[in-house]
């Protein structure tokens, strides 16, 4: 029997830590026709969805749409907001963090980069200390992703903010959202973040395919000294043309109808209940993990992920091996260690448009995967996230 | 919050022994346009359909396909092959069997009616008995309901059908196979079934819309000497149409669209194979079923049945307030008690589009829900079906 039949019957589990599952009602309103982006239906949408989405960025000021990846995201914000040449402050929490890193240096940035465990957030006080030995204030940006989804390792924004604020440093405060938007907590406003870049295949349940910059009015107003060479990605012809309900160049539309049934979604559901969900269902997940006797990547409480749990595979076993049996046996996507971790770690993906029974699914399928893997674990990971869930 | 809200995240657990899960692939079908039932491209659509059909039912004679519900089935193989006045043997084995008898009765047949526990199917040695007291041989059919959905006890059909030939007794043989067909092994032919009653929205994982009626020469044969009066249901025109492609009134057109992409997933896995899994799931289930200390509706193991399980609740508690708590707090559907049955038992559906992870989803909130109702149980149902799946 091939893989391929034995994959016939029943949902796939795509667990990994986004792409999420795309809820029905976003797959049937990305079906709906194309229509024409400049015609008169288009501000509508456009003008509804921008209103839905600054409330879950929670915030006043602007938001852009690019048909883009998160990757993109990063470029724009870095290009709209810097110089060639600027200095930015970059801390290395897992390897998405230094992906953006890399995207920067590409730009032609002048990257400060703080070395880390992949297993800690951004040390406030690092930043405080960097910030306040850079006396001529060369330092423009401090670049800070929330919740590494490379390591389910959440990063605290608001004492990074604190920090920043304590030394009276102007630097502007840029954050990588994409697996914290409408997962955990997150307030762009509140928190006085100046650049949230995030994407569509996370929290906010789409296919991939396109990129948020949430700006503030101050980073808005430095944008305007930027010498970086560029087109795509300008701030200022995206909000000159989203004021009028159109954008610069041709949108992804289908992916703008499936946002719009998805903001709709979550604000049916409440984003304060969507967020305790994504809570509840993650602090099951590690209740699972220690029962089964396994470690998490994250090693400080405070700093647990809602979307994500990073597991080492036992003993040092081949965490890729348990992948590959768990999608083999049960049609069930983990995601894969990256960068240092490839091969240790296996991450569980537990965000978006997902409930109790999935998770339990999905933790089943990750329990029985252990053992037809003959890695050492504990039994009892399901039933302890049972006992948590019924509580 | 409001229980709209509570299930707004998330994939519904439609556990309920049918309607079952509709595969993506077989909803992408149906959103197809309709188009012209008596034009060019009809008849290969039809044909493919008819062929995948008659390999599911195990036959080569003829299967026809009405815009109807299982019930409708029923009728039409009642007036095609009988008359009014004929005599029928029938026996309650459940809660179908009794309102097929019933649709009998209302259409004039006389119905040997004999009782039954809803325990036990149908003993082969009562149809020999009963049969062979009929000197004159009056009795014109024979009903059986292969898997009884309300108790999930199956009738066995080779025997049935071994002792009418036992007793030379020319009675047709008419199948109730609506919740058995391409889930347990089943077989028009081989069988010696003269008339098998089947519709979409079980083993077929389609929506309801659709009935069938497989139809041996013999009965095709009887067909022609029948009084009833009737127009929609009759087989004659429908094989006459068929054999054009066509259909001699409105065919369900998109309910077919997604017929012709579940045949092709049920032959991609293999029939052989999808009725394995479904054997396989279901004794998962009964070992779940069994570690909670919980009973069985289904007394003799010889009568399991692939799709559903029914369970009594524990301690003569109410099942439809396990049923009502497993709905509101973990958003699944799990199948009522019928008749007799109702309020006792709790059905569980584990057929269709249906694979391990799923069930396991399943088994977790039937096992939540009865820790929630502060029913009496056993932990390690769930833990059960894992060492099963895994050994």
């Amino acid at each position: 029997m091939s893989d391929n039949r034995k994959h016939v019957a029943g949902r796939h589990f795509l667990q990994i830590p986004g792409p999420s599952n795309v809820p029905d009602s976003v797959l049937r309103a990305m079906a709906q026709p194309v229509i024409d982006h400049r015609g008169p239906d288009f501000p509508e949408l456009t003008r509804r969805i921008l209103a839905n989405l600054k409330a879950v960025f929670r915030t006043d000021s602007h938001v852009f749409i690019y048909p883009a990846s998160g990757t993109g995201g990063w470029e724009c914000a870095l290009l709209n907001a810097l110089s060639p040449g600027d200095k930015v402050l970059a801390f290395e929490t897992g390897h998405f963090s230094t992906l953006w890193k890399d995207v920067a240096e590409k730009l032609g940035l002048h990257i400060i980069w703080m070395p880390g465990d992949w297993r800690h957030g951004i040390k406030a006080s690092l930043v405080e200390q960097k910030l306040s030995e850079d006396y001529d204030r060369e330092i423009k940006a401090v670049l800070a992703v929330h919740t590494e989804t490379s390591t389910g390792v959440t990063s605290c924004i608001p004492e990074i903010r604190a920090a920043m604020d304590k030394v009276k440093h102007p630097a502007l405060l840029m954050v990588d959202a994409v697996s914290s938007l409408a997962c955990s907590d997150f307030r762009h406003d509140e928190w006085g973040v100046d650049i949230t870049v995030s994407a569509s295949q996370k929290g906010l349940m789409l296919p991939p395919g396109l990129s948020f910059n949430a700006v503030s009015e101050e980073a808005m107003s430095r944008s305007k000294q930027s010498q970086s060479l560029h087109s795509y990605w300008r701030w200022d012809a995206m909000a000159e043309n989203n004021a009028r309900g159109y954008f610069p160049y041709t949108p992804g539309t289908n992916l703008l109808y499936g946002l719009d049934e998805a903001l709709r979604l979550i604000h049916l559901e409440g984003l304060d209940n969507v967020i305790a969900r994504h809570a509840r269902l993650a602090e099951a997940t590690r209740i699972a993990v220690s029962a089964w006797g396994l470690f998490n990547v994250c090693m400080n409480e405070k700093e647990f992920c809602n979307s994500t749990t990073a597991v080492f595979a036992p003993d040092h076993n081949d965490a890729d091996e348990l992948r590959r049996i768990v999608l083999e046996r049960f049609n069930m996507s983990l995601g894969t260690g990256l960068g240092l971790l490839k091969g240790q770690i296996f991450r569980i993906g537990h965000l978006g448009d997902f409930n109790e029974l999935m998770l339990m699914g999905t933790l089943s399928g990750v329990e029985m995967g252990l053992k037809l893997a003959n890695m050492p674990y504990k039994p009892g990971g399901v039933q302890a996230a049972m006992e948590f869930l019924t509580r």
